[in-house]
């Protein structure tokens, strides 16, 4: 059996839901300690933290910059492998690369950065340096979205030519109404959010699903955006035209004002021999359209599934898994990875799935901005 | 109990899928009994037919110029009520025209012209002569889609901020990879199908659910078109952003090309208050989104649905209706204006959502041609 | 084109609902005039009754004998062939032997009788006189209940072993808890709903559906009854364990007490080789379970479905039928066997399913009355 | 922040599935530290077994009497809180039995015990020394579970006059048929699995779901069997009538010959004033079902849910949770009950649920030898 991997973790302290989801993730598999990190900026409220969750507090630091130092002065056995950012989103560029210009692994939490010039830059920097780097698509671990990747590789529905994916929620609706309560949720003021809200926070997702499970690159974008006020300069709904090639057309629907929707994603992608269909509220069930054929639901834990899929399930078919299951695939990805293993490669997003994240943000706010005009995405292949 | 309305048909003859609707509609609340009519081109044809049908040979004519003519020279009370036109496309325009030329109330089937000037002469044939003219976007006669209108107008989710529905075939997918079937598709003809294949046939009617809906007007689109081959110039997907009012979006998805799709059609709408979404193929399904509430399933029959949509019921909750029952509903509402009686305003489509979708279909024409930009509707309020 | 089959009907007037569908299921398939009948009790009301739904009066008759004598008096071709009985349940007897003693086929309204005596009495003398006699389990009309059939017989899922059907209403619930109430609901009156109210009314339909689908035969019966209240004498909730064979056994679960619950049927078989399940509700859905494969759906009008079940779909796949269309199937199969056509055999439900119903009914009546013990039905095979 | 339990584990070691959801259950609310046990019967694999989850070996010993001694020569303060029970079947007793003797609180997986009469003994040395015994019923750990009872409670649907509860798997079919793989089932052969196989194993999951969420005693059991071939003597298949008072009946329907269903467990409760519906294969949606209003679809995380049910919830609504959170929820209940916290009388499944489940399967076994009679259950209230 091998020796765990050595865990640390930048932000996640208190009630952090983001900081529960990353340590059952980690813990899930057997695969990782953790050792120490920088939970709060507050060194005290950390060492209380580290306490808590009971582990010892001699690893606490008071910064990454102090993290990385320490790290590097322990033996390489000791030293921390892998690195997880969870703070807030201005700070994920700054520690990535501070990470990565030492040679840490990182685990980071999506936005990879607050621009594309960022993302370049910790592109270029993992690309020196050769360090792991996974970025938490979450929904990409779901053992029914790798069925659906490797289905549409191994040619189950054939040359694809229609891409369709929705990201909806409805939590703005109650905030963006009332002027005083607008002007206070900081998701919708671009200083603290970045340029973009809705497609920042979520329609990027459905954007990386696409390309995730399809394999191709979204090459231009033309979005429309919804602000709903003309005191809102945030977008909280967006509807975004894409065009993967010639003749491969789709559409990227996100938005924060479909009132009363929670996390409601659908993907559905459909080529010359058929048709696959996936929700993410109910996430054990992948839909197969075939002409002619009765519709095929899918299930984790079959033999019919791939490998990739099947080594995302932990339990027999019909009992359910959910999201932190879904966070400790990519958790179980990065450790292979991090071991030298063999691992399958969409078994983590990766920087480059960050790289394009923030050029489609970046893209979709441009063309919005003149005037709902195509947009051109730059190729990363 | 009132004396039944006496109904001719135009086409519909033979195994017509299309007649066998209609006629099954008619019958189905007593309220009309079939005459006559032409059946086909072939006088003889139309004759036999109707011997099989088992009505009266007498007033089967050769033209709809002969009927005319000769219903006209009946008394008032034993002519042709209404005339049910179910003749293929081009055909509809010379055929209402001369109808409402002559004082007939008509049912159309739908699309109501080949193109909006056509369907601006029929309109305003229609406002002059005051006839009764439905058109039938069946999909309308679904006890849900009615009470969906309903709940919106007394302000169930509130003003509306965002609408989304999709209509998604997959039929044209085995016909159009295959250079020699695309070019045998009638529908991919231009010279028969008219300037739009998917928004024209399929893509009007999601078109239409929004604003029947909503009550709001769709006033401006923009569309991507996709014709998957270069010698292909008929669209067979369609995504087509739409602005209702300025803070007001919202998008129309259609396509002939979703792979295995049989005929899915789901329409949402979310305002400040809630949502409510519906699908076609289990149209006996409302579903009612309210922030911080339970979702709510609506169903047809239930006294807490509105009178209008009760009066599109026949039979006790949990026994399901169809489409056929749609199409009954609409044959009930003209039944009710033909004989002067209340009706609701939503009771059948008329020349104006005709007129509305001859705009819609030729604005998205244009958009796509002229690279994807902005085209307003006409206003008819 | 084949003549249309002259059909009377007996009761069904004003607004009956049951009138309502059997008219329409008639029209459906065009094959049935509906030529006279007894509408009412009152002749003068049934004379109206013909004028409303426009047939001609001078075949409505006071009584049934009325009918039978005169409608023998008639030349062969202009008689009634078919004629429907649409009564309260106590009249089904008396007229579906008058009927039958002189060779008139017959469509009758389930119960086929109100003892499993009288319903010996009506197979004798259908047998003996060779009419076609057709009862309306309307659910077995379902195309995807045909499918189920077809598929179990040509080996889809092996040998069954197990079987569970349930019918769950809850509408007697805000009836039967207050005394008065329920003193005043005639299906809790024995005097005129017969011996058992919820098996009698709704239980007999799913173990009718159990017979249809799978071609075995229910040879013992022990059931539960629940009351509710002591001075009930009517079953309102029946849960009944079933045994078809040594190893095959199964549970019949019916109620009018599941509160709230509509017209929920679901039917589970479980053979050797895989499960199907169907619901009334969504009635154009069956699942195919196959172990280790992804469960399939199957929905009406594709060419994988039986020759039987696509004779009973009317529109292409996508576009929903009920509960009428179900019922046009029964008839459809009946002017098949009144013309002498081939038919599929299970075209109709037929007099020994009525018998079979009348000795599941007394049989589940009279091993609660024992205190749960296990009653034998005779075989019919 | 409290200080972690001592948590110490009996078997669950290698690859053992239950090991990983009561590893993962006891680390998702950062209550427990897992601080030793035996994992494996060969002392040497127990302690590579803790290296490998990464925990001391000190306190890995070859026995629970091992443990039960050394682990009260500890300090109080160090000394393990609480001691899991994952090992076989059998054997839950004995160890159950040593550790309540030696005042250990006590997780224990499911049966409690193999007999009734085992079953009483724990539950007096349980009631004679106080410890925490909680028995992993892991369903009754899902939030919208525990919503159901805590509506239950609060008379959202009155009276309760009707259960159903289904517990259907395929899983033995696949075995049973061949008479060499029926034989090495461990699971058919009494000795290794007790006096039942079907009821035993998943019938008393569906047992305890009716009686946990309803607050009601099943008085009387009626069973039939079904053990498909004459040389297998364990059941696979129980149709169940239950009472549970005079005028409360029900139904609990087990089986593993349900062909290729996987865990479908499905609990209806109706009541005077509406019922309620779970599906443990979609166990974030409760259905509540009123007389006259639309169907209501609860999730977890919202405000209408119960506080119980809220604790049981960690992320918001639309993102799910499945098999492990369940677990969670009851380790997280006993980690209150531990500390002496206030806690839910629901918050884990008791030593009484045991003596119950253990009453119900000797029951039913009676009750089908016997010839489908009545059997009564003792009460426990």
């Amino acid at each position: 059996m091998p020796k765990k991997i050595k865990l640390g973790i930048l932000g996640g302290g208190g009630d952090s839901l983001i900081g529960i989801v990353h340590r059952i993730a980690a813990f899930m598999n057997d695969n990782y300690e953790i050792v120490g990190g920088v939970f709060n900026p507050d060194k005290n409220v950390s060492i209380e933290f580290a306490k808590h969750i009971d582990i010892p507090t001699n690893r606490i630091y008071a910064t990454v910059e102090e993290l990385v130092a320490a790290e590097n002065e322990l033996p390489e056995e000791e030293r921390m492998q892998v690195v997880s950012i969870l703070t807030p989103n201005f700070l994920h560029f700054p520690m990535a690369k501070t990470l990565l210009e030492n040679g840490f692994n990182v685990i980071c939490e999506k936005p990879m950065t607050t621009s594309y010039e960022e993302a370049k830059e910790i592109a270029a920097l993992q690309e020196k340096g050769g360090a792991v780097f996974a970025l938490t698509h979450t929904y990409t671990g779901y053992p029914m979205v790798r069925q659906m990747r490797e289905m549409i590789r191994s040619g189950a529905i054939g040359d694809i030519h229609k891409v369709d994916v929705q990201y909806y929620q409805g939590w703005i609706n109650p905030l963006i109404h009332d002027e005083a309560s607008r002007k206070a949720t900081w998701r919708l003021d671009p200083e603290k959010s970045g340029i973009s809200c809705c497609v920042g926070d979520i329609g990027v997702h459905a954007f990386n699903l696409v390309e995730y499970t399809t394999g191709l690159e979204i090459k231009e974008v033309l979005s429309d955006f919804n602000f709903l006020y003309d005191d809102n300069v945030m977008d909280v709904d967006a509807n975004i035209l894409v065009r993967l090639d010639k003749h491969v057309k789709g559409i990227v629907r996100s938005s924060q004002i479909a009132t009363a929707e929670e996390n409601n994603i659908v993907l559905s992608i459909y080529g010359k021999e058929g048709g696959l269909k996936w929700e993410q509220e109910n996430p054990n069930y992948l839909y197969l359209l075939k002409e002619g054929q009765p519709m095929q639901v899918l299930k984790p834990g079959h033999g019919y599934n791939s490998q990739f899929s099947l080594e995302g399930t932990k339990v027999p078919p019909g009992h359910p898994e959910g999201l932190f299951d879904a966070m400790a695939n990519i958790y179980l990805g990065v450790a292979k990875a991090v071991r030298g293993e063999t691992y399958h490669d969409g078994a983590f997003p990766t920087v480059t799935d960050g790289l394009r994240g923030m050029n489609f943000i970046e893209a979709t706010v441009e063309s919005n901005a003149k005037g709902n005009v195509w947009v051109a995405l730059d190729s990363q292949q």
